[in-house]
């Protein structure tokens, strides 16, 4: 009924450009969809599907279309077969969804960049590549989703105040942005809403959101909150509502798989660790003791373990002391909020608005233009903004 | 400076009866508030002193007198020295509000029943000791608190639905309510609000709310929500704001003091994980797997540790898991709550307000005339209800 | 070639008679061993498999023969398969291990007692089906091991105190004996070492030993030390050697499975919370507070988690505190283990020691004819014995 | 009646010379020693009380005699009130040990080096020092113990490596020695035995061993085994006795105090986390993956919580986890070791053991000539060698 209705062209479909098309969260992205859609599984921890969106007029999640960008070329079957046997994927499910992978595989292309080669020059050619599935599927429009692996932050520089003075370093500069940064610049100017699911800058440069206004889409990040940070804004703000004071808040994150490796570089961790200490601090309102560590340990493959230890001061001063263990699986946690992300961002594109959306917030360790880290003020916020669309710009107006 | 304008009238004074005055939470209650108006202690952990709450016409905290029933007889100076040694109160903090431990001690009356007097006649004697400290420290109002052991709950009676039944039925009944509810008759009679911080029956009967109403005077209750249920509150919505189901939430509260001995007996404890229970489901809309324990371990004293296990299902039937170890002093974190309750009692007092008081569910496990255990939601409606009271009836409007 | 060993009589092969052997233990075993057999799995978990039994002249895994009891009829394939759903068995060794599955099934035998059977005769039933495996397969010795469900412990009776009374009891009693020590008595007229993997009665009646002396066979047990009590043996000799004292240690399980509904019926419970809490006391010296839970949460499946809390006492009175979280798969601790004993017993069956073996209580909560605890002490005791065997009596000496 | 026996001269005085003398671990043990004595507290924690050690000709803990070197001035009864607000000693003990405290106070000397001193000169200062105190209290011998804070190792020098080179170097060397090991220098050229309770190098050098053996003195360390690496070393033999193959294990350390500053600095901290690990890897016989952090909360004042994540692999590859938490004070579990290490280096001091001294690896995280770890056997080794010293050497053999 779906196929009829989409070939009727009542039901638009939506492109999903994954930056890191080849990872985990892509992969499991790709595999729950189509197995979503085929009846094999339910959305458990899809927000979206919650009664609340219900009437909002978000995409429907059969009719996402995925491609994306990567530099590594395992086909999505292989690591689907490794996320099975990680315990990320059942194993019956990835024989079921082999065609739906196989199909997204073929909408991938090389992000690598050529050398010597003007980042504005690269950003034209990776624009081109999402232009051009766009008009190869039909898609009403793509929503660039950007999942690959946590970069060192960038050196501050002046181009990122003013969008002139970027488009100016970058028809030269072969290395000035990072390549979370460059992917926006991109999506930008091939017209898509960009989600930055990482730590990385990606488009938290003025310049950027200059250039978001000015292409009218919108943009939301940064850093998915899908485990310890999450537990972390559902437990802050009792303390303060309390009025019992926090002392300390220590952390340490074991995780393996790619992100381990990765963040077991402190220069790249930095933009982590700093971005899930700023939330505390903001809710509570003043600095607390305390370190956080994320350690690799390849052992823990897919999985992670962050133990929380937090120490309160309560009535005449005595001392209280809080501790939580939190054991998830981070592509089961992060895939689900990617679809939710794209139905939504894909949503303020159709609504015309523009540049960082804050009521996408309650996705993030680093909302884009909101402090506020309380998670059910965060759900409030983002449950309302979606009941004002109940009247949905017509598509025609979404055209780039 | 706070004498001067009590003695000139601009400041009067709310009287405080504690039911169970002679336990840890009324000796740490007193303590604290003498410690805090001698600006010895901060008045960490106590909600009310919270910028939220300020123009709302509170009481002051000075402005508190003790008074109360129990049925034994230390002295709180000998309660206070034990709080001392179990690390609740500060050694020194003790010898300096000696004074204001003897005064309390002073206005406490023995609650023990007579033999064979019907409950009614005992009601009436129980609110002349109410009257009598009233007038004796010429007390604006009055506010009845309920922190004595938590009882077995009662069997259902047909009286408790009607108060013209249960008038009857008190006349000549010797022990048809249990204290908790025959405090809250006696408190309703003598005008006084109500607080129930224990998870027994109180004022939670048909009967009494029907009492209250027509005497125009509020209650709250019950069962102050102190530790593990507090974190549960915070917790529990986080999984159904990211639509992740939760599958088991099992838990163990290790205690001692008094309150490990009274819940060691599992009909006593029955109303507590009862209600321990009910918040969770209703939070997340479906019964969840798991039981609830609570032990008494002597050596434990005044402290508390709750280990709570929780699984939940993510993303194509993922299981995880979080864990979470909660150390507290129980008296230490319930003794500011009931300063907060006298005070948002007496301000609905003031304000004619009568019957259950939904708006401050915050406090409580088992709310009274509300399912909401959010939190944050239940903390938003508090400070709403507060702010809506920037115009306090006149103190006239609340003589009895 | 070991087949070739075989044929020419260098490697006798070795009987396991499993009762329950269509549980999660049994099937975990066989699949186990004929993994290891054919190079797909290393031994990991088979204490016996250490350097330190080198030289011993233990049976080869590769020698030992599976049959035995069970009440159920679900073959070991399907079981096979629900334990690789569970995480327990790896999905790809099930399909190899198939052929060895299906001849295990092939020697079960149907363990239900007849109606109004004397006892005595449903033993020498049990125990025809176990000389007709041994025979049918033409095996050196069988070893019966009971890995079956928990029961409730007998009432005392004094036909539990000597052989003729007892035999004389079973002529015409129905029910006097549990089935494990009805496997017990049937094992030791077979000429059969016994061993009791579980914390029901089995063989620790003085009746029983005395059978087994008679017979001249060993046996072993009781209740598999695979978890929890596995680190209590480990951490409690940490206390007293450090001159610490213990106040109170208490704990929770949380279980799925077969094993987590057994257990929730705390009469069947009693067995195994009492051996938990004895090995505890013998330890220390004296009494500790504390309680331990077993709680059935099905959504664990064949996972248990245990949460211990310990306080104890150090200098000058200083409470600290330890606790640790267990996440075990009691399958996968427990079926190497049960390779192990019947190894050792095979073993001790050749070298004609007869009746309880107190130097296997490594592997036991409630180990038979010893009050040692101390697992490193318990290990040195193992490897001592073992070693004793160097010159391991000849097999003609083993025969019935 | 012991002031009786020592003016008869039957119980010999033994003088303790702390390098440190005015830390947490010194205040602790001479405040606890008063106390004991007098009646005021038990010993727990002190091993040597234990029913193993009777009989083995020990100093008594009344003969105990306290001095020491420090380079601050804060007295002991400041330092022992500061103990007391920590938890760490009991408020009313404090007041009752106060002479004691005073007495020890008067033996403390300046240990800080005068600027341009050779280190030879400077050691010669340092023994001069505790021969005076041997003299002016008539003590059998003194064993001199660092308690001091951890040091950086030193950089590796060829001098280390012969008595003869360190003599000539220390001539001019104003810091060839870090302070733990001119100490233990000073110690034996006094005739002392010496105890290393820190991770800092102390006689770990060659040379050292050489000066001690020739001049008959034993020495003992290093670094206490007080907390995380206690419960290591009874945990990790665990996994190896039952073949369970360790994976990872990791740990973080939350401390304040003093020692949580000094091991903040990474460097200081390298000795400390070194020496856990090795404990490990040498227990198991492989590497293990993991990183153990040191982290400095100074709001945990005198306590440490370690939270330790270990991961396991069981029967056919199922991955396992055990995660323990310890909170504990680390004074309080140090003190009555270093009266424990005091007693047994004067006994070994009086049957005239020179050089390390491995039977006391019990003790500690890197033991001295010895790369045993397992507790039990440690234990088991150190009551063997108690017990051998049924004999004690008459007195007159240890005068220097």
């Amino acid at each position: 009924m779906q196929d009829t209705a989409r070939s009727l062209g009542t039901s638009p479909r939506i492109g999903v450009w994954l930056v890191g098309a080849r990872g985990s969260v892509a992969t499991t992205a790709v595999a729950g969809v189509a197995a979503i859609a085929a009846g094999l599984a339910s959305a458990t921890g899809c927000v979206t599907e919650s009664p609340d969106f219900a009437g909002a007029g978000l995409p429907d999640l059969a009719d996402l279309v995925f491609g994306g960008h990567d530099v590594v070329d395992v086909p999505l079957t292989v690591r689907a077969g490794e996320l099975a046997h990680a315990g990320v994927l059942p194993t019956p499910l990835v024989a079921a969804v082999r065609p739906a992978l196989e199909a997204a595989d073929a909408g991938i292309r090389d992000g690598s960049p050529l050398p010597d080669e003007p980042q504005y020059t690269t950003a034209r050619r990776l624009a081109a590549d999402i232009d051009d599935f766009r008009t190869r599927h039909g898609l009403e429009q793509v929503v660039v989703v950007n999942v690959s692996s946590t970069e060192p932050l960038p050196e501050p520089d002046h181009a990122f105040l003013a969008l002139p003075d970027l488009d100016k370093a970058l028809a030269t500069s072969t290395d000035l942005l990072p390549p979370s940064s460059l992917y926006a610049y991109a999506a930008f100017h091939a017209g898509c809403a960009y989600v930055n699911f990482t730590p990385s800058a990606g488009a938290a440069l003025p310049a950027l959101e200059e250039l978001a206004r000015l292409r009218g889409v919108p943009h939301a990040g940064r850093d998915g909150k899908t485990g310890e940070t999450l537990v972390k804004s559902a437990l802050a703000p009792m303390f303060t509502q309390r009025a019992l004071r926090l002392r300390s808040w220590s952390g340490t994150n074991l995780l393996g798989g790619g992100d381990g490796a990765t963040l077991a570089d402190p220069e790249a961790a930095r933009s982590k660790t700093e971005s899930k200490q700023r939330a505390l601090e903001e809710t509570v309102g003043h600095a607390v003791e305390g370190v956080v560590h994320i350690d690799n340990v390849p052992e823990l493959g897919e999985w992670k373990t962050a133990w929380d230890h937090i120490t309160f001061e309560g009535f005449l001063g005595v001392r209280m002391t809080l501790q939580f263990t939190w054991q998830g699986c981070d592509s089961a946690l992060a895939a689900p909020l990617v679809l939710d992300l794209v139905r939504l961002a894909a949503l303020a594109r159709r609504r015309g608005e523009s540049g960082a959306l804050p009521a996408l917030g309650f996705f993030f360790k680093d909302p884009a233009a909101s402090a506020e880290h309380n998670l059910t003020l965060q759900y409030g916020a983002l449950t309302e903004w979606a009941a004002t669309s109940a009247e949905p710009a017509r598509r025609s107006e979404v055209a780039r």
